[in-house]
């Protein structure tokens, strides 16, 4: 089929490859004039014959919400607006009523993969109404992955793609995702570092490689670790600082507002403010409430021969 | 080679199959008669050339240590005894001196890989010296999984199979295998749960089972959730109770031992306790601290009426 | 000086009556007619002098939110609105900005007290412009607590009155006063739930009180807690179940927003969302996957037997 | 009555102080000569008529046990040795055991107070056997504050004082005062912490010192928090490093031990944990991980434009 694609990065200037691969007509557009294939929003949908599809795959925040209202303000009645950013559920929300209006299909897809994507296929999670989402449905079955086979060598549908529910609900999905990686990933660094702070495992990249096959914990991000154990044996050339894109935070939002016990996502997430501090204001207020445990008057004295602050 | 194999339950006589299927001949023998070829500890022995190997695979704790002392009062010089249930590593540390007094040596081997082990291979994590490691290496490649292959179908060495240290090293790592094992159950249990706890979301098993392939948290225990949500989509059959064993506690305390901040491991952990307790006495201090705040006077009043309680 | 007051529950009500043992002149309303002095907030206003100030204490969300709009409507330049409530700080600012176009001041009051605060005072935190809170300084000056005094019998000043900043200020203090109080109060439960789970502490109500003199952790909160041992020495009469309004949920989500790591006020929070739950849906997926451990095939037998599900 | 005390350190020094005041004959032993009423062990012993209470206050561990060790052996049936030092309960029992079998008492002690005891009081934990106990009694008397009174006037009994069971339980309850102690400071940090994040709160020591009067979270600790701010507004001149003694880690110990969960003092000692890094290993490995996502061939690309890591 035909598919107007918004946003020819890496993410999706590789979508755009694997579609045409898999027989897809895509007319792309990009603000950069290098890989587009049209020079405006006007000309792209002035290329694709109706009911049109349009993807945008530009940064989540601004840049989509620009991008959507703009696309709302060109097309037809029957036409459908697919977001496949990292956008905010609620964001989907507000497009979704934007569109209804003029009639527009509005689709959210959480889209997983990186830069594997184009050669193994990109996993989606997609939010909208039945007939919203039919209507782009080859251009998913081309992006999934290939389904797996079971034993007895019979595909096994639903991996690497769920329409998940109403608008909203796939980037929701996306976004709990998200959230399980940052607990998963803490939780290998948890063990890496008890693993490294004994001596007596002399073979910490052993250890984590062995893991990776037969073991309960076998996983693609503990193949990750072991490819930057291999290249680092000690990590030392890296710091343990780790910046967060939204979707921690608003899965533990989410579970705020759901009356959800999140404790370990909660945990990853505040590991990763806490690795970005210099120093710690609270902690500063605990070795300050230790230091007035020994008073003016013994400043200096031997924590030992007075109440030892615990 | 020739082994002893003490304990044939489901792991052990499933080790002696896959050993026999491998070319090694097993010796088996259990406390009950069923399906042992020997009858006593002393006829194991007398059925086995020296240097012997011996491989325990009875319940850790007592078990095993009453098995490993009985055995170091019955081998020679150069044999060898492999503790290959969930030990503690600290027991390792124990018989390790023990045998050594005899000039027997001692491995400790963390096994992985339950009921799919015979078919599969299982994951070892073994720890001793290089030269008893050796007289055992034979029976531990015919137990590990194949190597898997990379993209140019070269071997990969190092997957499902670690010599991690002196003894003590193999049960250490299996302790942090499982460890880590607990806060993945539990980051896949939050995500699941806020899934659960929404309307936007309409097929939260569906959910799931897109996440297995092309994902960033696609992982064995994930296909396993995937399993269980096909038996029971909404998981009404089964209660949110879990047991522990051992390794999750031992490996916090390893962390507090170690100065090591473990907050999702130590998180599963606590989930597991509170899973199984009628009432939280914690809670019930909470509770009857905020039905303070309102004073005697004025019990049974409106909340809202007087400070509300946070 | 004269003071409207809207809201006249149990701490409104009390509230006045301090007020009036201070010399106030207050003008209080209530949608209830029993207590009343007027009865509409056009006669309030009536009966007030210009400039007047006119305190809110209903409950915080739509009754306040209603109440501040009616009352911008009625109020001239010059008057000044009070929200005592335990609103929002962003509420706050979304009336000061409709204020601000009439005109008319905005003050908002975190306060605490409760029921001891008629006798004992309420702690205040404020925010406003300075000219603002200059307006309500008398009443401020009458509801708070008298200022304890230092070992040479010197008045302490600061002690249970703060101007925190501008408009959101005080409920943003009060929030975070909030958030720390659950988190005391799940500390206190932790350490109480550990002495009643061993035998050795044969008197726990008795090792709670004797930390309320010369400790270190002494406070008020361990006070109540004494008292609620008094009370019921094992609180077999008390539920582990403990609602949470909204400061402690805001604490956090500003923490998320704010980058700021704050685990034991998000681990009070989770605590108390468990408390209310019947079954635990993540507790149901970690069991569900402990289940999975053993197969299909072997449903049934001894978990010992096969690897331990950890 | 008749006391020896060993270890004139601050702590036990202050002790003896207020016991003399309050009447008691303190003989006094140190290692150091200085202030020491005695030369020895065997001059104490004899300086004391029997039956003979013998308080030992000297570091815990190593020297604590040494000086009981050396005391059991040279008292007589009848006398009755104390360790007011923090010991680890496990530790009163191996030493309980081995007085027993010599017809000699033991009492261990918890003691709080610090600095400020020799004029307030010292608040004691006691375990022991009723007749042990009893023979130390008027010295326990003697440390522990005065009793607080109630709004009649009336002695309130059970503040400051605690018989909480028998050998062991002292030092247990002591054990955990300290680990709430650790939630506490942790609690207080985190509000500190959120307070001076936001530019809306502008005099961040004022907040807190409002919190001290009518509040409920006022509490000694926070008394030394507004102590700390008035020295150093902004903990400018104190870095967020903070030891931990052992008392921490033990309660969490216990808490596994006893299957009581407890996330936020076991949350607070890990916060300890990382405070003390130069960097993490956990961080490292999260971001070895992120960095992986991005794969070899685009290391250094834009995030935004492949899948973002989250």
């Amino acid at each position: 089929m035909q598919l107007g694609l918004i946003g020819l990065g890496k993410m999706g200037g590789n979508m755009a490859e694997r579609l045409r691969r898999g027989g897809h007509e895509v007319v792309g557009y990009d603000r950069a004039p290098g890989k587009r294939d049209v020079d405006s929003l006007e000309a792209l949908i002035g290329a694709l014959s109706a009911p049109r599809v349009v993807w945008v795959m530009v940064p989540a925040g601004e840049p989509t919400r620009a991008t959507v209202k703009e696309l709302a303000g060109l097309l037809e009645p029957g036409d459908v607006i697919v977001d496949g950013g990292n956008s905010r559920y609620t964001d989907d929300q507000v497009h979704d009523v934007m569109c209804r209006e003029k009639g527009i299909g509005y689709v959210d897809a959480g889209v997983s993969g990186g830069v594997w994507g184009l050669e193994n296929g990109y996993a989606l999670m997609v939010g909208g109404t039945k007939d919203d989402v039919a209507k782009v449905q080859p251009v998913f079955d081309a992006l999934k992955p290939p389904s797996p086979t079971d034993e007895a060598g019979q595909a096994v549908p639903g991996a690497g793609f769920v329409h998940a529910g109403p608008v909203g609900a796939g980037h929701f999905s996306k976004m709990v995702h998200n959230g399980i990686e940052y607990a998963l990933m803490q939780a290998y660094g948890e063990g890496y570092e008890l693993l490294a702070a004994v001596d007596l495992i002399e073979d910490v990249p052993g250890v984590v490689k062995s893991w990776t096959q037969g073991t309960v914990i076998r996983s693609w991000l503990l193949d990750l670790l072991v490819r930057a154990l291999d290249e680092d044996p000690a990590l030392e050339r890296i710091r343990g600082y780790a910046e967060d894109s939204g979707e921690g935070r608003w899965t533990v939002e989410q579970a705020i507002e759901n009356s959800v016990p999140m404790p370990t996502i909660a945990a990853s997430l505040f590991a990763r403010f806490s690795s970005r501090q210099d120093d710690s204001p609270t902690m500063k207020a605990v070795a300050a409430l230790r230091n007035q445990f020994g008073g003016h008057a013994v400043r200096g004295i031997q924590a030992e021969e007075v109440e030892r602050p615990a």
